[in-house]
């Protein structure tokens, strides 16, 4: 009797084991646990786009993981105010983040340039050059000291100019303009006499009822068509100028990305790189759609900047970079990235996709 | 003694199968099993761009899988032949295939759309319409019949016109023109009086040296550096008009991809759509290098289609696609859903992505 409880002994941690060569090697405690992350955003709850995307990484790591990394995802205010989250995902309240980099240049001006640059680089380049033009890595450098592993999350292609409530016929006409702009943009703005504030975007739709700005940027036809903007404003401009590929950022706590057994990495990294593409495909459709819903249901006047305005703009958005850069050395070295990139992507884009457009069009 | 070994025995079963809060459920058969699987393409193995694609693919799935799902990834002619990828994941020959959907046009030709079409969606609105605009239920509906589960897997943006060796000045210079183009492409050339071949493109540099043919469209400055077309083509003409943004396809067999845990399947879908993206940032980064390098150091001369010969490739386009839908109700519906969406796209387009590059350019 005993023998035959050894043997069954035997068996069971014989099964139990089990590592054949057509087995995987992954039983060990790590790749048993359970990770509950929370992930905090600078958005409200499921906002369209912003907000979906990042409910869309969590959903796919936690099938790719089989629920062995579980993701919660906060609204802005949830957990953290929405300008908190880069000190959040730094100190580890949340192991991760989903927001804007450009937020954050009051802790160094070089985060603008992985948002977006005024006549920088639209969607298509900005990945590229992120990812095969040694963007993320200057990101990551940048990082580094703040405990936090950026990854690309999501880009909205080209920004609208945005809604106006004065005509732009010339500069003349930005001389005390009142407009929701930040970043760089906004620095553009005020350089050319005009006023440029930051209002929360829920806030945006009674400020331009009430008057208290002229004018406010947004996002495109997507966002701002169910933020009602056509209610209260009376042109809708382009060219988007300021902002014509703005990348959202994916953070992680260093720590806790390190802590992870390397499948859960490769999963959060591949995640973040869907999720980017995923973002981009959604505004595409869905902007094309809204633009076609503001201009013949809500009958909105589009209209185009003056060629001499867009001129101008251009020239005081290099007096802003070169500005913003004159005392920080790795925002030079962003900057010079960025400017060697554009200047190939001018090159090849201009033969390439612009004159696609071009054909398309005639 | 016995009572100590059945506590014994109680304990190993107890640890054995341990499932408390903070344990995944993933020990079970399907969960520990190591799937191993072959790709096969229709490129040379590890050819820039479209080979390394699914080299990428099967890194990402390996890593994310902590090596459950192995795939062997082959290059063109070592499993199966270049144009038999269909077939062999049809077939489950292999479980997986990298490829183009247009070369199944034989099968039905409504696969054409799936790559590209001629003045149709660059990559940005091709990923648009797949993912939410429809494209990618319509191209499953089309691949069910062969047992095949189609993902979009990769996109090599807006391919240039190609090489010539006798200049475009007016649709007479393509009458007697012999150039490699296939697909749609390759129609329209015919009716301009034209003739169309497909040649592998390993052939092409010798085609266009013994002037076998007087010009070849291949991808863009990428590809076409690589295979030294400068050396023997005299004009690189732009823009691309016949592949606007061609998208490639990772295909899955049906039954395999059904027999995988829910893991599985995502992480394959995950890594898909991770990879389309990469490719596109791929050609886009190493297009613009390229191209500086043709121009430059190989003193390449770029040129420009006229107008007018823009013009007429695009009426012989709606009327290629026209016959090619006319007896295939299917195809028909592919052809309007890709034009209802580029109708919206050429709106927006024309006033964000478009606009922004005119701007920019100034």
């Amino acid at each position: 009797m005993r023998i035959l409880l050894w043997m069954t002994l035997v068996l069971l941690l014989t099964s139990c084991g089990d590592k054949d060569s057509n087995q995987a090697q992954g039983d060990n405690a790590s790749q048993q646990q359970v990770y509950k992350w929370k992930l905090v955003t600078s958005w409200p709850k499921n906002y369209p786009g912003l907000g979906t995307a990042p409910e869309n990484f969590a959903k796919k790591v936690e099938a790719m993981s089989n629920g062995r990394l579980q993701i919660k995802v906060f609204g802005a205010g949830q957990l953290v105010p929405a300008l908190q989250v880069f000190d959040a995902v730094s100190q580890g309240t949340a192991q991760m983040g989903h927001s804007g980099a450009y937020f954050w240049t009051g802790k160094n001006k070089a985060t603008a340039f992985f948002t977006s640059t005024p006549f920088g680089l639209n969607a298509q380049e900005m990945n590229a050059w992120l990812h095969y033009g040694g963007g993320l890595e200057l990101w990551r450098e940048l990082y580094a000291p703040f405990n936090l592993v950026p990854f690309a999350g999501g880009n909205t292609g080209v920004q609208m100019a945005g809604w106006f409530n004065r005509e732009i016929n010339s500069m003349a006409d930005i001389k005390g303009l009142k407009m929701r702009i930040p970043g760089l943009g906004g620095d553009v703005i005020t350089r050319a006499g005009g006023e440029s504030v930051n209002i929360p975007g829920g806030e945006l739709y009674t400020a331009m009822q009430t008057g208290v700005i002229d004018a406010t940027e947004w996002v495109g036809p997507y966002n701002d068509l169910a933020f009602g903007f056509h209610q209260v404003a009376k042109y809708y401009y382009y060219p988007g100028w300021h902002e014509p590929g703005s990348s959202l950022e994916l953070t992680v706590n260093k720590p806790a990305y390190e802590a992870l057994p390397a499948d859960l990495q490769a999963i959060i990294e591949t995640a973040a790189r869907a999720v980017n593409q995923d973002m981009l495909d959604e505004y595409t459709a869905r902007n094309n759609q809204a633009l076609e819903e503001l201009v013949n249901v809500h009958g909105v006047e589009v209209r185009k900047l003056p060629d001499e305005v867009i001129e101008e703009l251009r020239k005081l958005s290099a007096e802003a970079v070169s500005d913003l850069t004159a005392d920080n050395d790795f925002a030079q070295r962003v900057a010079q990235s960025v400017e060697a990139f554009k200047r190939q992507a001018k090159a090849y884009h201009g033969i390439s996709e612009e004159a696609f457009y071009k054909a398309r069009q005639q």
